[in-house]
């Protein structure tokens, strides 16, 4: 807690270990709501560096950095889930750690995280650990080609997923002795994705179920709500998720992607415990957005009302082309389309790098995908 | 502009002179933008120096540091309108200052608002400039008793309106020796207030007209749209706004104050050209926040659209308390109702100062009233 000095209110201080983008829209939440907000940066350049009065630059694989980090923090919370879990478990000597180390296990080893979900009989592909091509062909022989294989943890060449169209494509992934596991491939018609809150009093708050439109794995827009998702596949959906997220005490912010197959069926695909870009959209979409209801969630503080404020809300990701000056673009942009909400998070821009996102609001879903896509196209690119 | 290294954009700067709640807020609709914001602030305790990660702590009557400030500065705006006139000069060889000294002259010299207005055939209450209580007793044998003495600039003990019933209390006004105004009482029925944003190169956007409930001089809540104003009233309360703007040569925000008489007549009272209380409510309550809209303004970027995202929202302030715990309040407030929205400024607490404000966003105006007020109320005095 912060001093009282001169009648200044004790206002706790949550720590972010990481200072991207998530951290950077979950400081804004925190100037409204009055709290203290430090971030532990990689440099002094990072997205949320740049605009937080208090930044610690240092190394979130480090344990005295954290521990430094944790002094002066009441709550330690996380824009990314790659601190060391023998790390967290220290780290929650000194100082509360929202979501806590065994919440976390889960994002960070997708073994155990399939492992667990299925325990609680929760819905989610087949998978195999396997630990050589004999173990992927048996998996194979099974559930048929493609295989997916994952990286239980971390992976190469930035990557964690790889699709394996034949016994070739799966031994070069084994290749590199990551340790991976198969995963049936779902032959799906879209991805949902459903974001909670959790407070560690228990009480826990779920946003509408949206759809992520996503191009070789990489999400480009979310439509909020999922257009078209039958009322009780919603409930189903976000029952789901609350019961995952008590399940595994998860504290804060828990994403979840499904996967939507033909039949209907909603299987889990991955997990996430913080701000996730699936939950942009609530920033001006939602009565409370999710970096609102992470500080709220981590603080054990009631939660907000997670619903909508329009029928439909688009986000649309912003991703990096050849031309650093996205903000000359604004000029166009902004005379083009008045009511389009714009977000640059001040991060170098490299081809294909999400350096913001965009978000328009309204009654028709294609009509706001039309809007919102121009003008994430045109701030990336500078073609119309 | 900034530097463009590693691919990072160059963006603008915006300097803001003063760092109070207006400055943090303004921050916050910076981070979204993505631009540089700079904060001129008197102590590092500030409310917007808290937050921001560019401050200069300095003296804005003191052209050096204004200078200094200005330095890396792509534009200068304000927080408040008490830089001195021949700084404001100086300072614009140096750097864009929106809005201009030309425009800020008529929020520091009321006398020269009144004479300005009039000679724009603005309705105002009638107004006399005075030098002693024989001229005060003139103007009020035409305009009557009570008589309004105003300061031209500044004032005494943080007033600088008087409302004089008799000679006596005119005498005890001059005798301070400010130079003040006599100005006709106006019988008024409610205060409305108009908030346009203007550019450089002439655009303007005004937001819906607003009702704002006060209570001995001092802005309680505020009701947006004005209940029960009729659509002709509106528009030409709205007209007279852009035609203000558009003389004077106001760059940013101009927020106009408005008597609105029992015969439907409207009289301006005060005008302020930044970032005004009358405009909280945009944050949540209109597509283009009154401090995003400031930002692109100043910045000479098309202005966002200014429509309102619900049929009524009410925004009431908080005011401290003798009880400085203000933040522990939180837990009854959030709990109580999870849909409103909650600000504050991190400023100290003292009984009677502005600490946050309070928003509620939906339907009928009594039930936002009751919302907002039993919020704000309780996190002033803990007091349901």
């Amino acid at each position: 807690m912060t001093d009282e000095r001169d009648g200044q209110p004790r206002v706790p201080v949550v720590g972010m270990v990481g200072a991207g983008q998530l951290a950077r829209m979950t400081a804004q939440a925190a100037i409204s709501l009055g709290v203290g907000f430090r971030v532990l940066a990689d440099t002094a350049a990072d997205s949320a560096a740049r605009v937080c009065a208090d930044v610690q630059v240092g190394d979130y694989t480090a344990l005295p950095d954290l521990l430094d980090f944790a002094k002066g923090c009441d709550v330690v919370t996380f824009d990314h889930e790659h601190v060391p879990g023998q790390h967290l478990a220290e780290l929650e000597r000194a100082v509360a750690v929202r979501p806590g180390p065994g919440a976390l296990r889960y994002t960070q080893d997708k073994l155990a995280m399939r492992g667990r979900l299925t325990q609680l009989g929760v819905p989610c592909p087949r998978y195999q650990p396997v630990s050589d091509l004999a173990g992927v062909s048996a998996f194979a022989a099974d559930a048929g080609w493609p295989v997916v294989l994952k990286a239980v943890s971390g992976g190469y060449d930035g990557r964690g997923v790889w699709m394996c169209e034949t016994p070739d494509e799966a031994a070069e992934v084994l290749a590199h002795g990551v340790a991976v596991f198969a995963e049936e491939h779902i032959d799906y018609d879209r991805e949902l994705a459903v974001l909670a809150a959790r407070s560690p009093h228990g009480q826990a708050a779920v946003y509408p179920v949206v759809q992520t439109v996503q191009r070789d794995g990489i999400c480009h827009e979310v439509l909020a709500p999922a257009p078209r998702l039958r009322a009780r596949q919603a409930l189903q959906a976000q029952r789901l998720v609350l019961e995952i997220a008590a399940e595994l005490e998860v504290t804060g912010l828990l994403a979840v992607e499904l996967f939507e197959t033909p039949r209907g069926l909603l299987l889990v695909n991955e997990l996430a415990m913080r701000p996730h870009n699936s939950g942009h959209w609530t920033i001006e979409g939602a009565r409370t957005s999710q970096f609102e209801q992470h500080l709220r969630a981590v603080l054990d503080l009631p939660l907000g009302t997670p619903g909508a404020v329009a029928p439909q809300v688009v986000m649309a990701n912003v991703f990096g082309g050849s031309d650093p000056h996205v903000y000359e673009r604004y000029l166009h942009v902004m005379a083009a389309d008045p009511g389009v909400k714009l977000h640059l998070y001040g991060k170098g821009v490299r081809p294909g790098r999400k350096i913001g996102h965009v978000t328009a609001l309204g009654d028709d879903v294609d009509e706001l995908r039309a809007r919102a896509g121009r003008a994430a196209r045109y701030l990336a690119t500078g073609e119309d």
